[in-house]
């Protein structure tokens, strides 16, 4: 098994990105007996993020794509259930642009769902006594334009057919809401217990 | 101009449902200068609500199909984006079908898209001074199905495709959160306003 | 009936208080046949609020003094049970003034229970289908001076020992959370009707 | 130092309560060294928790009291500011008691404030990265009651009046936040960690 995971960069005024933090940890005690884990971080740009992960799954042929990132105000653990092929939001990305409402592939289908086992992820999550469920919205901003981009990639490219991709989204480290009253959090131990949940799942040989 | 609303019954232990409500009220003072208005109460129910919303369409050859649903924990009025091919609610819809997890169109895309202007309501709404925004998930539920059913049925039937459809979901009633301690909701004056706001995008001759 | 109302003027960036704003228009459809109503507008200053009511109750000699403010987060209006011996917030009042955490009165009470039949008003508010509830804290800033600064001055001043005071908060008005998500909010005729509905339990001859 | 920390047993159909639990935990990993700490476990009762509480003063005699009740709806730890005289509840106590709103003592202060640095414990326990706030307000239930009859006791009982008495709630537990949608919650680890800092700003030799 081959999996390729990705995080991203802090943004948004913030210092640390617990999808990163939480892969890097992951991968450092990664058991290889399970398989191949790669982890990369990316910037969090409409435009780089999907060409720089769609290089690396060129390069890997991974089995599997999860990408990961912040969606502050969860409460738990949440694997997106489809992408949208829409971009908009107020704050700009990391090169500074701003997406005003437009389609991110002119002719491409209005959604795409994940490939990824969601309910078994969800499932084997809250085994764990960790908050989890499936959402079904990635949000306009450049998480769900990376799911969108990686899914459609594989419709379009026939030889990668076979990888199962798809997106989750992970809570505020509790140490980003100190000042943000009312938000829940999860501990950086929570949110690797989370994930490495959700690889449990995923068992292809 | 011919527009066809369709609000939905009371469900899951509420007596009331405010998008009926409202359109009712709008309809009884409706202008017919601007056009035809028609408004129909749906069941809470994944096979007959598209089902007899699209016999109405059949017959009224409506210019604009407007479905309206409750949203109970939202704060505003909120047009929906896209509509999913999936159902799943732990709670039954008014025929005692429980959705476990399904798409609803065994072929059908993953999502489809609203074809109202609905970026356009929402600026039109909060000129009234009423919460509004888009939303990017109309959930699983009834709503949901009734949404990607009627814009799927519109795709396939070329004859009604210059149909322009989508979802609007409103939140509850004032009256419907006495017991409900946090939740925002409006008064029926300011949905049935943000109703009749978003009617006013709609200028086909 | 003697009953002296006050609300606030606005504060923290807002252009509208929505607790005077309901007096206001509460007063101009008064029913004299009620008893005499009279509204003052207070500004949001430690020193100044308690000082210029106590003014006003030495020359009107109201039987009821009912304050209100704007609690913005809340989802119904909320009469207070306490006010406290504390004043203490991050924003400044009207005069500049940040309380950084100290007592209102070096010898008073630690706290104070209105003398308002707060249960009862309650009741009332919520017949008229308001959300409504007893709050057991009315903060640490403006608000809860004034309430404690009152019901001090009246227990200290024998003379006026039968008037009842108390203090009411309100939620925003809807125009106010247009650009706050997931606030709740009422309509001015909402929050007038639900003041009007705490004056109904007041009833000295 | 000579500390007295109290929990409470599980309730409202819950099967764990995170006040005793991490108080038992950390009474496990004391350092004698810091003093003594007297870690007990009391019922949900309005009449019971503050009798055995009182018995236990008199035996240990202890420097301070910091009594410790799970507030579920709560992001971080809260030392709470003031206890007032007032049991309300829909639920019931342990002992089947419905508090329909009464006075806790008939003849007692409206309010009464902790005697505990809880401004120095917000700042440590924040410093651990650990949300925290000072409440102003410990409801109406069993902790409250809890608060404000210790804090009136040591104000009788001139022989204890040295003691340092207050209450500090916790959030739920990450476990118990399972089905709870929305509402945060704290791992274990971290409730100890927030309350072990609550108590290195006690120091009385």
């Amino acid at each position: 098994m081959n999996i390729l995971a990705t995080g991203f960069m802090p943004f948004n005024n913030e210092t640390i990105n617990p999808s990163y933090e939480a892969l890097k940890r992951l991968s450092q005690n990664w058991d290889p007996n399970k398989g191949k884990l790669t982890v990369i971080e990316l910037p969090v740009s409409y435009e780089k993020a999907p060409r720089i992960l769609i290089e690396h799954i060129q390069k890997l042929r991974p089995d599997y794509v999860i990408c990961v990132g912040q969606a502050g105000s969860r409460q738990g653990i949440t694997p997106e259930k489809i992408a949208v092929n829409w971009k908009e939001a107020t704050i700009k990305d990391s090169e500074g642009y701003t997406a005003a409402g437009e389609k991110i592939r002119a002719d491409g289908e209005d959604g795409l769902f994940t490939t990824l086992p969601i309910k078994e992820m969800v499932q084997k999550i809250k085994k764990r006594k960790i908050p989890a469920s499936v959402s079904y919205s990635a949000g306009t901003y450049v998480c769900n334009t990376l799911m969108y981009c990686v899914l459609d990639w594989i419709r379009q490219n026939k030889e990668f057919s076979n990888i199962q991709a798809g997106f989750i989204h992970v809570p505020y480290l509790t140490e980003q809401i100190l000042d943000k009253p009312g938000l829940p959090s999860l501990s950086l131990e929570q949110i690797i217990q989370g994930l490495e949940a959700t690889f449990e799942v995923l068992n292809r040989q």
